[in-house]
């Protein structure tokens, strides 16, 4: 099975969840900066997901470049990844409206830690595929960065009920850990073939 | 004429339907767990729903691999497959927001149905232009899950009316019954070319 | 410039254009049948414009499958009948939810129209590119069924106004006329190839 | 890393940004002239926003066409690009709804201020890439409508504050000045290869 309809399609969920989410920034009504003002934290939420979406597309587009086999597991967890992405459109939403109102703070958080696991897990079936050995495998390395992210994700969530701020900070800073490019494969890939 | 366009047609289609069913998950206006819990049989339904679209990408996926001829006929046997899908969103949302009363819950059983339906009618356009002795109709064999389907949802549909929650049971066990990916086709396609 | 990517653009517009007018179809409050019979005009228009849609997509394909060269003037040409189609959700909801009333059922036969022109804008331009000895000229033909469209739209904008029925009957007839897929190509090419 | 699947992800944004738009233009719940009359500026918004939008699609083709090489930057030039064209929907819904009015016309403005600088950008960083000498930097040359647009944003935004109708005037005339299609790198490029 080849994996270029698997990428396709990935591209186009990613394309739609990145272009629907702006539809939450619901067009005010009024025409002076007051019916903008209480915008400002969706545009803000909207924002920080266009990043993770991104980051995400950019880091699914290198995982399956290093990729060569896809089976019905993988197509599973790569579906499994697309279910938790498109909750950001919502969560984001939710986010906004509520001026990271603790809950939907946390929401948030959650929907960000469940696809951090759902791209490790995609990532896990995707190396057992490709054998221990492999390109992809060597890549990836110690994946400190995967790793940690759901552990700060889920300080984010706790920190939520106590003081937002400190929720929105973990995930702006998560956000700008990733927003380097995942060069590790890139590189490795150049290294094997020179 | 290339099957490519026409997949990567449907696969466009079908990532919006999968996509645009979140936006039926209203954000709610409140920020505390009251305002969440009304929206959760919406949430179980478009997680549901996404099983099911999920499903429907990944075999149609595997149909049209094994496929080689194009026709007008299957172009709109395509067409109609879409068609039933693209109402997916609506008798999701529909059934979701009304907490699975039994008309919205016989609707959705009846989109399933005709989406079965038309899956099945694509399938034999398609093997009736490979000929009976292609790979496809050996890899589809005797199809008893194709055929078990309508049934169940046609059970279900009944259901809706007198309990409810059995046509909920019902619809999620044809899903699981699914979820197994279609090995039948990547087998004999291995099995052929081996 | 390769036509490829023209071709992918197109057909990810037209696939959004015939998936987001089932937004249009808004999830009724209430459960039972009293709450879905106002919608039976609202889906009736969806499935008729879903009709026209795939019609479009269908021939699109064809055409640009015979086409060789791709210009400036031919990208607009194709932007100006994606304009046009992309009116086809606004036209299909304000008509389906005011029960077919005079204004908004001239107005979907205005945009069927504008559609029908642009559609021959393109071909016309497609054919100067090729030559007029091209296969596409010669797969072309006559071309009746693009000349009478417009005709009988205009007859169904007018009657609109007088006896809407008339002009919904018309608006069927020539998708019914449109629905047996454009073999003329298809069977121009074959018989060139041979 | 190819540019193909980067070239698929933009087009299938920028197909979904040109296409949600339309859901700006409410559908009208009277059936008469009166009801549709105070859509006009939100269709003339949504025109204009079109072509824009099918400018930066065309350009977009052509940049990429003549590039090679893509980066861990490019991607993120890119990826800013299609965050100000996201912004779309939003500015043009607002400028429609509310008439032109002086805060929405400097919004929208200033969208297309950021989407023009982000697409030098983007250019910018595809030259770096190729090299001074490359195809690119000669097909650009001296780029003065790239130079020119942003002065001309600029007077529109500060124009809406004073004299509504020249800010749109200008904004109507920078898309004007676009339309023709950038025959600079096609020429050059042609040229190279005879």
């Amino acid at each position: 099975m080849g994996k270029s309809r698997l990428e396709a399609f990935s591209d186009g969920v990613i394309a739609i969840i990145i272009t629907i989410m702006v539809l939450e920034l619901k067009v005010p009504h009024g025409a002076d900066l007051d019916a903008v003002k209480p915008l400002l934290p969706s545009f803000l939420s909207y924002v920080l997901s266009f990043i993770y979406v991104g980051i995400y597309w950019n880091n699914h587009h290198h995982l399956l470049n290093a990729a060569k086999r896809v089976s019905g597991t993988i197509l599973w967890a790569n579906l499994n990844l697309l279910f938790w992405l498109s909750l950001f459109p919502f969560a984001t939403g939710w986010m906004g409206e509520n001026h990271f109102a603790p809950l939907p703070s946390a929401a948030y958080g959650f929907v960000l830690l469940m696809a951090a696991i759902s791209y490790s897990l995609l990532q896990h079936f995707l190396i057992s595929a490709e054998g221990h050995a492999s390109v992809l495998q060597r890549a990836v390395g110690a994946d400190w960065k995967g790793k940690l992210s759901p552990l700060l994700y889920l300080i984010g969530i706790g920190a939520s009920f106590s003081a937002q701020w400190i929720a929105q900070c973990i995930y702006v800073l998560v956000a700008l850990m990733w927003l380097v490019p995942d060069k590790r494969i890139e590189r490795t890939i150049n290294q094997i073939e020179s």
